[in-house]
């Protein structure tokens, strides 16, 4: 009898959307070698990392080459002075009462979201937005978990229902991938006061809180009373500062979080934590926490700024695409997604591989992100402006055409 | 009720050897604000990056400054250009027939060798060395898997004796962390003898197999016949070329290597591994990447030679200062760790409490290694020559003076 596999893969295999689109857009290419292509579905970056960033990230270098500078492990949950300038950034400097101690740093939100699971026994009963970034789902299948699918739709701004029943962990998504939704104050506040009336723990992914340029609007969970003893926080640099390959973010787990042991006492989080990290990972890059800490000067967040404002000006061109081609369209405002519905109903897979072969375009199919993503699909912001102009002239002709 | 914790954390609360040692040396430098420590404890480098490592990093930084040039998100298993270098230097080039599709970089090896296990049910028996890196155990406990521990002792020169039951996973690690004993090819090829006798798989740890400079002994478990069918390997560039703080490692998974599902079926190991890491992980940093890639220059074989050179010079050096205290010791000849027993059988933590006290060298207790580590201590020789050799001195004062 061989090596036996972790049952929770027999429910996922198979089960990758951007493997698929990315399987599909192959397949294609190679039947249509000089077909023009407009990629709109990933959502990676594609602008160039900020000067005060690059500054930072080749003084980093210089550091590496030299005895009397050189660094070798860093602390597993980050540097001091990255921890601290988080903290103070985007923090305390908006009112917000968590230190660098609650700051962990990783290599990226992916690896956190799915490797806070190691912390939980396989009895938590989870909830999950649907539709939602699929690797939330995948990472608890893997562990046997038991998943609510918690329906986000038009009708309640994509913000999701509050569930009835008792849920041990949620996650929730501000701005919102895949549908670019925000969340209001008040609608934030009611899902704290479910996770403190019910003890659930809060998974917030707040990777795109850049994107916010009103006001009004929630960057953190943190800013809610009471969500410091009831959330985690997961942040990136990856769209905020262009890091996608770069590869850094960072967790919140506040002080006051805690969770239960079999004995009925109560263990606090960060700790347990701090040797799931000292088990499993060395930290994140010298370099690329150098260039982190950069986007905190002040002509770093100036010139981050300006790029998520060139993303921004791309989704407000691609909102205004899909109004002209006559599909309802959401989203694309405070955050760098679009999510739409496809014409007339059409099957989102069928419309991605006619619309893949009609004009080039790449999306993502919104069955991939659940059920409800069902007959919809989600255009990113991060491409070339001018390349998602032709797309959006592509895609009226199209539709026009059916 | 709150959400509740993984029962594995109650087996290793408490458990971290390196935290434990950081927390008694951060207590006597606060009681002897002026001791001059000396610390040989932990297993990071000190010496700078290779001039061929530093110069790519560069040329990466400014790839990401400009658009033409940019890199977002890269495979995540790692880009082909660095797995090409890697096959080719580390396996073809020697004769082994490992190609590019079944490397798979990541962010360093302590993040793969815990992360790995994702892929095994928790009823699979895992046999693990001791003394061992204790990351190992922890991975392991955490998944509240059961271990058998593998006695390594002088008697058996380390490298463990062929157990009689049937494991389905086993960890080696040669060059040894912490015994710094090699295996011999005869030895190894007992251990794959076994692994397929018993469709056991074996995880083969070998950060250290650029320290080996005896020809005879095998540098990978893939040069032994058959072991693409039972075993997984694990390396890094944290000691061969300084990337500790860089961050940056790789993984073979053999495309003849499969896993056995309840239903009888065998599964392909490479396909379920991609499918984690896609879930997640999203790829080691670009400026890592193309640093690890110099690394098989010939500018940064040389370069990085010569600092494994050093080391092995230091750890020459810490041998002979172990001998001339009259204590006696193994490893340190093609590794870079050593290995000794306590004077007069001292408990290991007295001993290491006393020398720190006495001489302000640091040390790593061999009881932190595991059971059969009582009564040693593990000696790193990664620290500054001229450091290590006062060190030497002091202790062979300490011993004298017992």
């Amino acid at each position: 009898m061989p090596a036996r596999i972790n049952p929770g893969f027999l429910q996922v295999r198979h089960r990758y959307l951007f493997q698929e689109v990315a399987r599909r857009v192959a397949a294609f290419r190679e039947s249509h070698p000089r077909a023009d292509l407009i990629p709109l579905g990933i959502g990676d970056v594609t602008r160039p990392l900020s000067g005060a960033v690059i500054e930072a990230m080749h003084r980093a270098v210089d550091d590496l080459s030299d005895p009397a500078t050189f660094h070798g492990y860093g602390p597993e949950n980050g540097y001091e002075w990255l921890r601290e300038a988080i903290a103070e950034g985007d923090y305390r400097s908006r009112g917000i009462a968590i230190g660098p101690g609650e700051i962990f740093v990783n290599d990226g939100a992916k690896s956190d979201l799915g490797n806070i699971l190691d912390l939980f026994s396989g009895d938590n009963l989870v909830g999950i937005p649907d539709p939602v970034y699929p690797a939330y789902v995948d990472a608890n299948l893997l562990d046997s978990r038991r998943v609510r699918y918690i329906r986000c739709t038009e009708e309640n701004h994509f913000a999701g229902e509050i569930p009835q029943e008792r849920l041990d962990l949620v996650y929730l998504c501000f701005p919102n991938n895949p549908t670019g939704a925000v969340i209001t104050r008040d609608r934030l506040a009611e899902w704290v006061r479910y996770a403190r009336e019910h003890d659930s723990l809060i998974l917030y992914d707040s990777a795109y809180e850049t994107f916010i340029r009103d006001d009004s609007l929630p960057r953190s969970i943190f800013e809610i009373e009471g969500a410091q003893e009831c959330a985690i926080e997961f942040r990136s640099f990856s769209k905020t500062a262009g890091f996608t390959g770069v590869r850094c973010g960072y967790t919140v787990i506040p002080e006051a979080l805690s969770i239960g042991a079999p004995s009925g006492e109560r263990l606090e989080l960060g700790p347990l934590w701090v040797f799931r990290q000292g088990c499993k990972f060395n930290g994140a890059s010298y370099v690329a926490q150098r260039g982190a800490a950069a986007v905190y000067t002040e002509e770093g967040r100036r010139q981050t700024r300006q790029v998520t404002d060139y993303y921004l000006g791309t989704a407000a061109v691609i909102r205004e695409g899909l109004t002209r081609a006559g599909l309802p369209a959401s989203g694309g405002e405070n955050a760098p997604y679009v999510w739409a519905r496809t014409p007339d109903g059409m099957d989102d897979w069928e419309f991605f591989d006619r619309l893949l072969a009609g004009t080039g375009i790449i999306v993502t199919p919104g069955s991939g992100f659940g059920e409800e993503g069902k007959g919809h699909f989600r255009i990113t912001s991060f491409g070339d402006r001018k390349r998602t102009e032709e797309a959006m002239e592509r895609l009226k002709h199209f539709v026009d055409g059916l």
